[in-house]
């Protein structure tokens, strides 16, 4: 395989260290297998960490990050509810499709790209759609670079019978994200972000009460390989596994040494290492007078005004010849216009932000 | 990662050579970085070599085998739509199950577990159901070990004006599969089986007339994530590619390596291999007084009856610990009654069949 290495700084995937490889290049076991069963339990367990939750059902969805959306949209709504999405970027604005297609009735909440929702507005949305079931929102919106505050949040939502339902793909592992002290309901993420694991599963997470919701079901999910009432059944703690499909192994080995590697390292201490280089990387930009495109940057995700004058394809080719390093486009009415500079995970270094800098200022001479 | 070196002789993941282990952990690249677009554009090229098609629309859906039946049954059929599906085996039943969810009234056709779909049962079910959008048929029933003769049932199909969507997790890379030559229009398979790739993925492939019925869809597919109108736009084999979802890179690399030892081997050779070795096993088990459950077996997977008076657990058990051989349980009305041996891909090999027998005879004394 000959395939060059790169320094990862876009929207993901991040570099992923060479013991997450070879973790993952460790022989296959089939996936009833008692030692595997061990090893998926115990990155189970891991994960209930790493999203700070006790919640029993949290699992890594046996596909890529916009799988995680699909199975939290289409376990928790039924054709014919009523959904409040909050759209600000691609992703919100995904998340309504997604319902859509699932036979959801959606009641967006919009404010320009690159902005956060205030809470009142949010306030507002629930008591005009007192019948909605659900509130979905994005707590990191990778297009944009946007970190959505959800404080308070869920009392609002719960206190209007709803299920908050929250997109933490760019977040988990790199920001703080406390499922249970924020009565958070649903939430899914990816592994190829702050956790720094290959692309390939997204984790996702549902509290008691979403249980219940799923269980009070009236029809089938439409997804059979997104169910949640079977996958429970091979994802639970203990007792007999009833078989689903085929668990993508190799693929849990990595997520494994990946959340190892996080506990490792600690949650609080990995949040702090990636405001401290945002912080760096951000006062590099604005000392070349680069501007960020949102108010509330995320510090895993620094989305930038595309400095006048340069050449956006050529620069991020430049940025890839010469020095190896992937930034990412912009997205949307971003295309052409902004840049995103990944710091997530492993990506999240002192030398690779100073080196990111530097080849920034030869790319844009 | 503290994990056992197994003889994976189940119904699936096989063995995975470690040239395809070492192929994976290569460091992980952007997905829409130029070197990884060429990786996964000639992994979609060496597919269409081993379908035995010249199907454009041929990938590998980011998601383990039942997600291929989940991608080709959400996108060919609407909600109304009528089906006829051939059920004598877990996954003809699932198939059933995954249209309902989508909408469709199916039809079933069924013979009893084991046994095999004569033409005439098929061309009567066609008659019958005129309305019917397709018909869905498992070649290589992995439930059963049976297989599945497709010859000239395209034929009945198209003359009716149906497609045919076939089911070939266990036999794509192990058996005889002509996707062209057999007028199949929609199909898909597992890496995990034959093609001895760590699971993760789902190969797909679509012929020009099911694109057709695609396009002319009334509704959204109701899956996002396995929505081909979308996806084709990622894996066209050149211009501008769309972002649909992150690919699973290191999973595409595992692939590319094990298409590039099928084609290395010969489409030939690799069916004549797994063919030689599961006469050589039959006769070994045959000599022990074991039988096989369905009339026309496979050759990647043997479905035996569980000897009168072995202890199914203990002796699998045994296998396990003391040869560290997986064999697979029975499934559904045959648990507790059947055996599972595959000889799938890098499984199948002499050494293999002559170690399962004596093995078995040591456990079964």
């Amino acid at each position: 395989m000959n395939v060059p290495e790169r320094i990862l700084m876009g929207p993901g995937p991040s570099t992923v260290p060479s013991r997450i490889l070879r973790a993952m290049a460790s022989p296959t076991l089939g996936h009833l297998d008692p030692r595997y069963i061990e090893i998926m339990d115990h990155t189970c367990t891991m994960l209930r960490k790493v999203f700070q939750t006790e919640n029993a059902l949290t699992f890594p969805v046996s596909a890529t990050g916009m799988a995680g959306m699909e199975c939290v949209a289409t376990n928790i709504m039924e054709r014919g509810d009523e959904a409040i999405v909050c759209v600000n970027g691609v992703f919100g604005g995904r998340m309504v499709d997604v319902m859509e297609r699932a036979g959801v009735t959606v009641h967006r909440v919009e404010v320009p790209w690159g902005e956060t929702f205030p809470l009142e507005m949010l306030a507002e949305a629930i008591d005009k759609h007192p019948d909605a079931k659900a509130l979905g929102i994005v707590h990191a919106e990778t297009s944009t670079g946007a970190l959505q505050s959800l404080d308070g949040l869920a009392e609002l939502v719960h206190d209007s019978g709803m299920l908050l339902l929250v997109d933490a793909v760019t977040s988990l592992g790199g920001h703080t994200l406390k499922v249970d002290e924020w009565g958070i309901d649903a939430i899914y993420s990816g592994t190829q972000k702050c956790l720094s694991c290959p692309p390939g599963l997204s984790p996702v997470s549902f509290s008691p009460r979403a249980l219940e919701v799923i269980e009070a079901r009236k029809t089938k999910v439409q997804s059979w390989y997104f169910d949640v009432s079977m996958l429970k059944d091979y994802y639970k703690g203990s007792g007999k596994r009833a078989y689903h499909h085929t668990a993508p192994v190799n693929m849990i080995y990595a997520l494994h040494e990946a959340l190892l590697i996080v506990l490792e390292e600690g949650l609080e201490a990995r949040v702090t290492r990636h405001q401290r280089l945002h912080r760096r990387l951000r006062a590099g930009l604005e000392s070349m007078g680069i501007r960020y495109v949102p108010q509330y940057s995320l510090h895993t995700l620094n989305c930038i005004h595309i400095p006048d004058g340069a050449d956006d394809a050529a620069v991020r080719a430049k940025l890839l010849d010469d020095y190896s390093i992937e930034i990412g486009a912009g997205l949307g009415p971003f295309a052409g216009k902004a840049w995103r500079i990944g710091l997530m995970g492993h990506s999240a270094t002192q030398a690779n932000v100073d080196l990111v800098l530097a080849a920034l200022m030869d790319c844009l001479e």
